[in-house]
């Protein structure tokens, strides 16, 4: 038998699961639809339903404990608070809840911190004790190490850079504030940019041709690597205002190197390149030239579910 | 005989030294004119007649060790790294020769984070894990506690929030760069700020009539004492600056405090009430009421040296 931990990723669509050995290896996996439930006991109930039929199937694991990682996930209470983009409202116990369906250990933090983690546990941060994890998805989440500690702060929020303000009186946010970080340097932030771009510039480009619906990094992506112009300054003003975050960042707690993650990474240099520079443009002497950009080490699909499954061996192992 | 740590605190000028016992309790005090000294090496042998004589006249003290709170000090390499207030260029190895000149153990780090120490030690923060000290004198130097550990980061260097950006393009930093934070909140930020605003309104002002050269920041206070409306607008626009940079601090580390230390800070509810204002006004809604904005519990011309004592006492009791 393999001990295992599940580690769950918690989206507003799905939920997948994977079942982690304490080298990382995932073992088994499985998924259930987070949005097909009104009620959280319903869905929790579901979940464990198919993480037993998952282990069933395997036969030769043994659950040693959960962790989850999920949308302003809190660690400190184990609970989700508030999460907008998931059906249940107020304050969900998560990890309590498991605990008492399974009687087992159950951890919670938010995906970014998740993220983190599982960079510092199986991927490229194993040696590092300073480093920052950022997700460029649909916001901007962020997970923060310090002095080999996960940055959770006295509330359990810490690390909301996508929520610092970097413009002030800029683009609404949907948190009800204007000009934060991820407004501007995220995949949806940067469709902002193009089609603000397209309806200044009137060169030729293919997205003019696209529903803008449809336009998001990827066809941002793929126009860039074909030479278009606003594809190219939309990803070169992206990085401006990431890289300028990126260098107070560094102001605060220096890390030795900051893994860019998620959708808009997938973009490679167009989006490396552009904040590297205006990050080391930006920075002050002490620091420059200190700290690393870097992609993550973990593929997107499984960050999650490996860092919520290592935050639980790490705590069993406190 | 009492056991003490000499506390050293390295300004521009002075270098006022304190004999700290480990309940914080300043048994003796000297002091030596930094600026008196070309090399170094000659400060350093000064420096230790100095503490010596002093220890020598309350016969009952046995000295332990040294922490030493200094400018651009690194608490890594225990060495002060071109400090630009200071006569010795380059690299001093500070606590290295105070180790070889009396075997004792020696430490150093940065005079704010020295000030951070201090609070969390012997002030106002010792039930709390994380917390940021802001101190508002020349510059804006600040030193951050997360998680119960003093940030350093990967370099030595973190808790610099004086050289974050705040506006792009803004006042000329003796950084080289332009907007840095310390330009706008500092006992020297707020006289600039009040002589921009002279010069804007037309309306009577005490300051009119000062020398500019005079105007510091308890003119300025003083002026506020009185109505004075541009010497008002001043504190309002500082504490704008401030606050906003405050909200942003605290979506990455989320502290349960933060202190406001220094020559500006004593300008009391002037600085404090607007800097809390805005600071509120602009935090993510997670935030909102759990930051508290308070004077620090250290008496500012010995919250340095208490604060180099005890990181030396932590050290050694490590």
């Amino acid at each position: 038998m393999k001990e295992v931990i599940v580690g769950v990723d918690v989206g507003g669509t799905n939920s997948p699961f994977g079942f982690v050995d304490s080298e990382g290896n995932i073992l088994g996996k499985g998924s259930i639809k987070t949005s097909d439930f009104e009620l959280f006991e319903d869905y929790l109930d579901a979940l464990l339903i198919e993480v037993n039929a998952v282990a069933g199937a395997l036969k030769d694991v043994s659950i040693k404990g959960y962790g989850i990682g999920a949308p302003n996930g809190n660690y400190y209470t184990g609970s989700i608070d508030n999460a907008p983009n998931l059906r249940w409202k107020g304050k969900i116990l998560f990890s309590e809840m498991v605990r008492a369906k399974t009687g087992l250990p159950a951890y919670l933090t938010n995906d970014a911190n998740a993220a983190a983690i599982g960079e510092k546990v199986f991927g490229n941060a194993k040696d590092m004790n300073d480093f920052i994890i950022v997700t460029l998805g649909t916001g901007l989440g962020s997970g923060i190490f310090c002095g080999g500690q996960l940055l959770y702060g006295s509330t359990g929020f810490a690390g909301e850079l996508g929520h610092t303000i970097v413009i002030d009186g800029g683009r609404q946010c949907g948190c009800g504030r204007k000009g934060c970080l991820e407004t501007y340097a995220s995949a949806t932030g940067i469709v902002k940019t193009v089609i603000k771009l397209l309806k200044e510039r009137t060169d030729e480009s293919s997205l003019r041709y696209a529903d803008k619906d449809k336009i998001d990094s990827k066809s941002i992506y793929d126009a860039a690597v074909e030479g278009d112009k606003s594809a190219l300054e939309a990803f070169e003003y992206t990085g401006e205002i990431l890289g300028k975050a990126l260098a107070n960042a560094t102001a605060f707690s220096s890390p030795e190197a900051i893994f860019l993650f998620g959708g808009l990474a997938n973009s490679g240099k167009y989006i490396f390149e552009s904040t590297k520079k205006h990050m080391e443009e930006n920075m002050l002497n002490n620091f420059k030239g200190t700290v690393k950009v870097l992609p993550s080490g973990l593929k997107e699909n499984t960050a999650a579910m490996l860092g919520a499954a290592a935050l639980c061996w790490n705590e069993m192992n406190k």
